[in-house]
Parts: structure tokens; sequence; C-alpha cells
């Protein structure tokens, strides 16, 4: 049994109340707790030492990454942070110094996003540290995006460079919050999610959740310029391209609008976020999983990740 | 550097917004997100493997005990618990059908509290098992019981009785959530909170964060038969009464009223759950620290939680 059958398994019957508004299996909990004009958005994100970060990571670097994930995930609901409790679990021998580093690169980004640490504990981990952010935000009544209103027709868009985030990205990305926002409040967005797991992996998610297929178009995906330097530096490392839809940790936004949007959406994001990239990778098809066209052919997206050219 | 000499220095300067009510420091963070009639509270707590529980804890116990926890700090508010996030950090080979009876666990208590599971994650520790539980509640505005308003006169409680948790009611307690409602409706309770650590330590951060001291009668102390059980059997064990003190977990609810309202305290609380003791242990002095007092002197009880006798 793997993670997602786990989860699979788990979520399968979860109690619930009348506050729930979206549970489980999105980007984040919806919570509808009587604010007139506003729902809640509620979120968790552990990152372990040896995992999603190592013991040579500078400290405000690792504060910051555990925050920042939390963060892309209100985004990818096109939310505002609000308020977060910071859970740290530590060896019983820690270094204070470095504790108090990984909450100064945490607190730098909650300053920067709006964001107040109302608290959380200090418990123990006697191998390693992990750190849990739980993170409440708010966003307009109707406002918010989920994974599953792809519509067939729909143009895929995502932002940023995909791929290589190991390199360097993963500790520095910034989340797209202002972005989402921006794509809400003008634009019919039908689907929004953040890549954690790799836009292979993780546009599978809306699809299922949509019950449609995507066709890509290979040409059209941004490949990060880490992911191009590494396949050209080392030949056992995954093409670029392959790096582009598997690596983990791009924290880019994905989404999908109606493809008689997808021009005016171009015109004014380059006007709005002229530093930004955005690109349109291609379309919401019917039936199901991810079909990748090049110019001469198209092939199946397998469901484990890497491109297998049939 | 010990874990509350740490937890001081993080959260000296920490990031704040408008929305924060009550930040870092009290038994939950409190929140103004513009309910009308509510404010918000939200918590989490953490249990570890070999340290809140161990591999032959029955995994259904695991996971009650970690959401009961969080409840009970709602409790110490004075809440009502609403929705929680669970992130369970896992071994890479775990045992699935341990997973899926820890959740049972949980959700039992979940549905029993009216609290719904919105959602959470699963990741990687490698070493132990960690289950991290964010839970948000509210409480009507206004009615939230802070640690910090306990005045000289007052007299202290204590529900149920004190020590030796670690035999079993550790796994078991019945978070006090109606209880801490009926107190909150019916009397002007000045401070509250939830006993974690032991009455001796926990009753410090009411008197710190109140400017305080308290004076303890020994012989009102209520002391568990698990305690006494324990001291008799084992001539190296805590004498029951430093038990009561010093041992953690109890979950039992810490509070102070006016004097003037005592009687009639205990009175109707008698009434209202016949079959949970309410003791009234001492009252608040000014000044500061902890006395003992026994038949015939009165002793300081030291930082460090046990009783030194001078």
């Amino acid at each position: 049994m793997n993670e997602f059958e786990l989860i699979a398994r788990l979520t399968k019957s979860l109690p619930t109340n009348e506050t729930v508004v979206t549970g489980a299996g999105d980007d984040c909990a919806v919570l509808d707790l009587g604010v007139p004009e506003k729902l809640i958005l509620f979120k968790t994100d552990a990152v372990v030492e040896g995992i999603h970060f190592t013991a040579e990571t500078p400290p405000e670097k690792i504060g910051r990454k555990a925050l920042a994930r939390c963060l892309s995930d209100i985004a990818a609901m096109a939310g505002t942070p609000t308020a977060a409790l910071v859970t740290i679990a530590l060896p019983e021998k820690f270094d204070a110094e470095f504790i108090a580093k990984i909450y100064d690169g945490l607190n730098a980004l909650a300053e920067k996003t709006g964001v107040a640490i109302v608290g959380g504990e200090t418990t123990t981990n006697p191998e390693r540290i992990l750190i849990s952010i739980a993170l409440l935000g708010t966003v307009p009544r109707g406002k918010q995006i989920l994974r599953s209103g792809a519509k067939v027709g729909d143009a895929i868009f995502v932002t940023g460079e995909l791929g290589g985030s190991l390199a360097e990205k993963h500790l520095e990305f910034e989340p797209r919050l202002a972005e989402a926002r921006w794509l809400a409040e003008h634009f019919s967005v039908h689907a929004l999610m953040d890549l954690s797991d790799g836009l292979g992996g993780d546009l599978r998610h809306i699809l299922a959740a949509s019950k449609v297929g995507a066709e890509i178009l290979k040409s059209a995906v941004p490949v990060s310029r880490a992911a191009k330097l590494r396949a050209k530096e080392n030949s056992a490392a995954k093409p670029a391209f392959v790096a582009a839809l598997t690596d983990g940790e791009d924290f880019e936004l994905l989404f999908t609008v109606a493809s008689k949007d997808a021009v005016k959406l171009l015109d004014a994001w380059r006007k709005k976020f002229p530093k930004l990239k955005l690109s349109c990778i291609g379309k919401i098809i019917a039936g199901e999983g991810i079909l990748i066209r090049d110019k001469t052919s198209s092939h199946k997206f397998n469901a484990h990740g890497y491109v297998h050219f049939a």
C-alpha cells in the first residue's frame, strides 16, 4: 500500500458536520464558520529533515520553506492567509541558535505575507527535526477554486517554469498568492491547484476530480533552466522534459479556463505580472489520463510519472 | 536551554495582524475572523511514538489520545470544537491496518464530539510514528476564558482526581468540554486551563499570566487511586501527593472563581455533574509561586515540580 492508497482508505469515510464546505481531497479544506462574506481555508503541511531538507540546509530557508508550502496551498484556493501555528519536533539535544534561525526565516515570510504566528508547540522527535504548519486563510464566499471544475475544451495553464526545483527553487519559491487572487477576481477559473508532486502527477488530481482527460503539447511545457542544465551535465539524469513533468516542489499554479478566455487571459497576465511566465500547455479533453502530443504523434503519460513512449 | 526557555525565546516577537485576539501562550490562539457572535479557537498538538505512546499501545487509543489532547485545549477556553486536520508521519514500511485503527479511534471521538475531520496529510518520519492534530473551535464572543484573569482571593478548583495518569487515564481521559462550557455560561470564571504537565507546573502558568500567587491546601488536593496505588506498591515511586502535583496528562480543568461564588458553584456542579468530582484546593494570594499548606505549616513548592520541605 503506497501513500495515495493509504490516504484513499483513510479518507473514505470521515466524520463531518454542517461547517464543512469541502473536506479532504483538495488543496485546503473549506469551512463555513459563519463569516458573512467569507469562507475559511484550513491546511496543514509538514517538512522533515532528510526528506524535505537536510542538516546542511540553512535554517532560515528551512523555516521559510515550511510556511511557503502551506501558503502555496492557500494560493491554490485563491485565498488569503491569516494565521498559523508552528509545531516543531526536535531531538532532545537541539541547537537553540539553529531553531531560532528556522523561526527567523519563517517569521520573515509570515510578515511579508501578512500571516500572524499565533503559537504552536515544541515536542520531541529524537532522530530528526520535523516542522508541521497549520494555516488558516479566507476566501470570498463562492470564489474558492477547487480541482473539480475543469471542463472539456478548457485551456490548461501553468505559471513559471517546471522541473529541477531541488537545485535551489524548493527553498526559495514564491507562493503565488497575489497571482491566484487576481485570477479569481478577473477570470472564470474552472480548476486550480498548486504543483507540489510534479505536473504529471498533479494534473491527474484535477483530471480525476473533474472526470476529464488532458492533452499536453510537449513543446509548450515551460522547462526550467535548472532541469535543462542537469540533463545536459549528467547523462544519467532525467531528460529535461521528463523532469518538468515529474520533479516535485515546483509550487507553481496549474489551472484551467474556458478556451475562449485564453488569449484575453494571456494578454492581461503579461501586463499584470510581466516577470512571471504564464504558459498555455494544452487542453482538457474527454476521457481520462494525460496524452503528450509532439510534432508527429501523441503518447499516453503513465501513472507512475515517467513518459513511456509506446 | 530547556523547552520552556526555547519557547520563551521563539515567542518573544511573533508576526501578528488584526485578527489576533490572543496569540501564543494560552491554551488556544483566539482569532477574530469576522463571525458576528463568535471568536475562532485554533490549536495544534502532537503525540510521538516512544514518548506519548508506545509501539504496544492499542492503535485506536493512540488516535483517540491525539485528538483528545487537542479537545482538552478547546475545553480550556470554554469552547466548542469544529474541525480538525490530521498529520501523520510514518516510517516507510508501515502497517496499514495499524494506521487505519489509529484513525478509527480518532474518528470515533470526533463523531462523539461533533468534530469534522477535513483532511491532513501523511508524510515520512523514518524512525517512529508522529501524529499532529490541528483543531479549530469557536467560543461565544467575550466568553473565552484565559489564564490571565485570576484575582487575589479567588478560590481554585480542579475537576476529577490527579496523578498516576500513565497507568491508564492518559489513553482514556474525557476532554471536559461540556463542563467548561457550563462553567462559562453559569459562573464568572476568572482563569481556566487544562492540566497537561501536572498541577504544580500548570498552576504556575495561571499565576504567571495573572501576576499572583497561590496557596494550596494539601488535604484538599484530590489524589487519584492510581497514584496512591503506585506509591503503596513501590517504595521508590513518588509519594501520592507529589504524583498528584507533578505527574502529567491529567487533562482535568483547573480554574478560579471569586470566593463568594465558591459554595454556589460546588452545589450547582454536584447537581449538574454528579459523577465528576470538583475540588476547591486553595486560593489565589498576592505574590508569586505556590505555597503548600498542611495542618501545621506551609512550604514553598519549587519550580522543578517536586515538593521540597524547607
